[in-house]
């Protein structure tokens, strides 16, 4: 998808918190600012708002030298999901549908998002679960299940650090022989890296490999190309989080995305609320 | 007040609101967006954030030109108002005290405002009189009794349309032959000018002049010897809305700030929470 000119105080708002969270200078949050506003106001906004939250990420990393600004949070929500790990189990064990539980708590996963918005805790996530168990699925949860039983290859997109934990929990539901996951090749905003998935064992249970780029989401024409041979290889993709759809809903492809719409460009190109649960078949 | 790198995705939301609602072409938002955003990266930002909103208020309407986009909002939320009026005042009348209802009412028409928000409707100005009338209110009452007893001469700094009409019905709480209340000089986003105060019949009951300026807040170094004079005299102002606490909050004077908290800077500065009723004292 383009990028909306309503993507652009969101791009602002994100340099703004990544260079807080950088540095304890004012000044040099003036300056990432400036630089921001000043490259925004000559980019192509027909890339899609994966690519410039990717630029924007990588600038602030370049001129301040920290590599993985997020490095704290991602602990942070990683060692908080894997704390409600046993109790959220039980939960899609205990349930009437557990493939539908399972996908519902992934999306309640989906907001340990830094990229569109600047704070999450404890409670925003305890929120999102309860949220997820009782409000609508826009989706057809019988499609995906017999395109899941119907699938040789099934490939994974992973989103965020702690979220990976609630993707987990699905993988689990699922027949996870066929299933690779796929995370980023280093870090950018607070996205599962390698290191997420050997840290909350996913390597465990199936193959994590990296996509060759480190876009908040999966730009095909930079990922790696051992990764499209999988890409290309997979009868059926899951793409988890608004990055991913961003940058794969104009690919023809059997692909679900499962995500929750926290913004209203996002509410407005699948055409529900802001919050909604969505399961959404390409 | 300085403004924040915080205000700056607002200022970029607000000038794609107000493209959008001078004009239907794609093209002539994103020319306005990447102007505004060339600008804002080299702006003094020392400067209050009434300045900036200014500026980019009058590049819109210069290049469009289209002198006040906001007539048709002004108007309905003036007709909105004065359809409340009635149900409004029997509120106030009925209360135990009536000056601290009108207070709170006053706050709640603070809402109409499109500086802040990109959207107001009726339920949410049906919201926040609700809200008004049963949260608590951070600041003394008595004091601002007291105040307006003693006083002599009052300047009420007026702020948006139809939220005119709410403080209309404070001022009818008080002793009205000391008041002249300020309007600004000509359009800026949805603030009062004398054509709303006419529109209200406010002009019917006290004495209503024009500061001299379009900022959406009160410049004192822009306004003009007239209203400056009137400042002088005046032993006590009250000022309405987060632009007059933005642009009067350094000043030495007896003024007392009336104001809904509307978005996160203003309430660390008040040390407050988002939402909350301020009747601050200067």
């Amino acid at each position: 998808m383009h990028t909306s000119l309503d993507c652009l105080p969101c791009f602002i708002r994100q340099a703004i918190d990544v260079a807080r969270l950088v540095s304890k200078n004012p000044q040099e949050h003036e300056q990432i600012l400036r630089h921001v506003l000043a490259t925004t106001s000559e980019m192509d906004l027909s890339i899609t708002p994966v690519e410039i939250g990717q630029y924007i990420h990588q600038y602030v990393r370049t001129i301040t030298g920290i590599s993985d600004p997020y490095t704290d949070i991602k602990k942070k929500f990683n060692d908080l999901a894997l704390s409600l790990y046993p109790e959220l189990k039980q939960t899609i064990e205990q349930s009437d549908h557990p493939i539908e539980t399972a996908v519902r708590l992934a999306i309640a996963g989906n907001i340990i998002d830094y990229g569109t918005q600047s704070k999450v805790d404890d409670s925003l996530l305890h929120e999102a679960i309860d949220h997820a168990l009782k409000e609508p699925l826009l989706g057809d949860i019988s499609l995906f299940v017999e395109h899941i039983n119907q699938a040789n290859v099934i490939l994974y997109l992973l989103d965020n650090a702690g979220e990976i934990v609630f993707d987990r929990l699905l993988i689990e539901q699922l027949p996870s022989e066929k299933i690779t996951a796929v995370v980023k090749s280093g870090p950018i905003i607070n996205d599962s890296t390698i290191h997420d998935a050997a840290y909350i064992k996913l390597t465990d249970i199936i193959p994590v490999i990296e996509n060759g780029d480190t876009a908040p989401g999966t730009l095909l024409h930079r990922c790696s190309k051992h990764f499209i041979e999988q890409f290309e290889r997979a009868d059926l993709v899951i793409a988890k989080g608004q990055g991913n759809y961003e940058s794969l809903n104009d690919v023809t492809k059997n692909i679900f995305f499962i995500l929750k719409a926290k913004c209203s460009v996002i509410a407005e190109y699948l055409d529900c609320q802001q919050g909604n649960l969505i399961l959404k078949h390409n």
